[in-house]
């Protein structure tokens, strides 16, 4: 795994694009920046579109459309330089620098996340979990406190984050999504199977594995109906 | 929560769509499901599709489209029998039934996932968990047996799991992969950080929360872009 840090020193500012990024684009972007890491690590300095068609399976047309959305990159004829390109697609996803996140809920899910080892090295640092249980408010786990949700917003003032992971029930999530945008907070990972309601101002992002094992019971048994005829 | 035993007594028999149906709409079928079991227990006996929409936030074409892949739903004036759509979009979603469900990687995040009781009220039941450090194997978490990786193709021959959860390292998925697809498993959620290579006989969904953190991360700079202007 390349030292992200490195991305400050190889990135170039890129300039804000000039219109609405798909969301499948930022989603495959993080896809082309995940090889790139490998790559970097394993040493290579430059790749072709038709190599990152062969490692990502995501076309290389839709590759070069992708990067069209956030200015130059790459040289005809030589291809892409691996360190520019990962520095570039980072600070594109402004993964660059460390960001501090706050983690409300700290039952099984939101203490694996709190070990995840991916999010640290993507320069997610959780630096405080939130929970309403007595029995949980106090622990220290993965190097982290857990503290009393009632404290949230005098924390955050001096924690300054923006991004919360929600990881608390579904009948606790929407007035907890409440407490977190009065707190400051701009941007919510929920894992909770719920829809949240939130103002414009404010970005949602859900993990629903439940949704994920729904549409997987419904490919397998429309293949099965394929094979059968 | 309604028992989802409920959904065999009442579901109908769908016909199978006659196109392919979009991955959006299956995701949204999720969605008005989790809101049908909610309003079943509170016992709302109809809905209609613009209550749909306050409820999930979901307009209510897209919601008659969705459900226009199926089949007739629904009485014009009266709207749509609460119970009688729950059990025809599980039974569309085949979660109607109980299906086994094996697990690979008993780590932090594998026992969260066995802990998970979302997992049961949609019948997914974990019958059993796969590991290949010996400090895992033979452990019994949340009524679940840890099992050697290497009886997998053994033990499914039983178990008959034709879907899995792979929660290993990003090093070991792939190859794990092949040992699940040899067990004759043709469905994986996976939720390590890389693309899978699987055959086109079996299905994949990636739960990738680094992935959902950087499209968050660009948005909430891409808000603060907008409100400076």
């Amino acid at each position: 795994m390349a030292n992200l840090e490195t991305y400050r020193a190889d990135a170039r500012n890129v300039p804000a694009p000039s219109n609405k990024v798909p969301i499948p684009t930022l989603e495959r972007l993080t896809t082309y920046l995940r090889y790139l890491i490998d790559l970097g690590a394993s040493g290579v300095e430059t790749i072709s579109s038709a190599e990152i068609e062969r490692q990502t399976g995501i076309n290389a047309a839709q590759f070069r459309k992708d990067l069209s959305h956030f200015g130059e990159f790459g040289k005809p004829g030589v291809g892409y330089n691996v360190t520019e390109l990962e520095g570039r697609i980072a600070r594109i996803l402004q993964i660059h620098k460390v960001q501090p996140i706050i983690l409300v809920g700290a039952g099984n899910l939101g203490s694996a996340l709190m070990g995840y080892p991916g999010l640290k090295e993507h320069k997610f640092h959780i630096v405080t979990a939130f929970d309403s249980d007595p029995n949980k408010i106090g622990k220290h786990l993965w190097n982290i406190d857990v503290q009393d949700l009632r404290r949230l917003g005098d924390l955050n003032q001096v924690l300054g984050a923006r991004i919360a992971i929600l990881a608390v029930p579904a009948n606790a999530a929407q007035s907890v999504t409440e407490k977190l945008i009065e707190a400051g907070i701009r941007a919510i990972l929920n894992f909770a199977p719920i829809l949240l309601r939130v103002p414009p101002h404010v970005v949602v992002r859900n993990v629903s594995f439940l949704q994920e094992l729904a549409v997987l019971s419904y490919q397998l048994t429309e293949g099965e109906r394929k094979t059968e005829k």
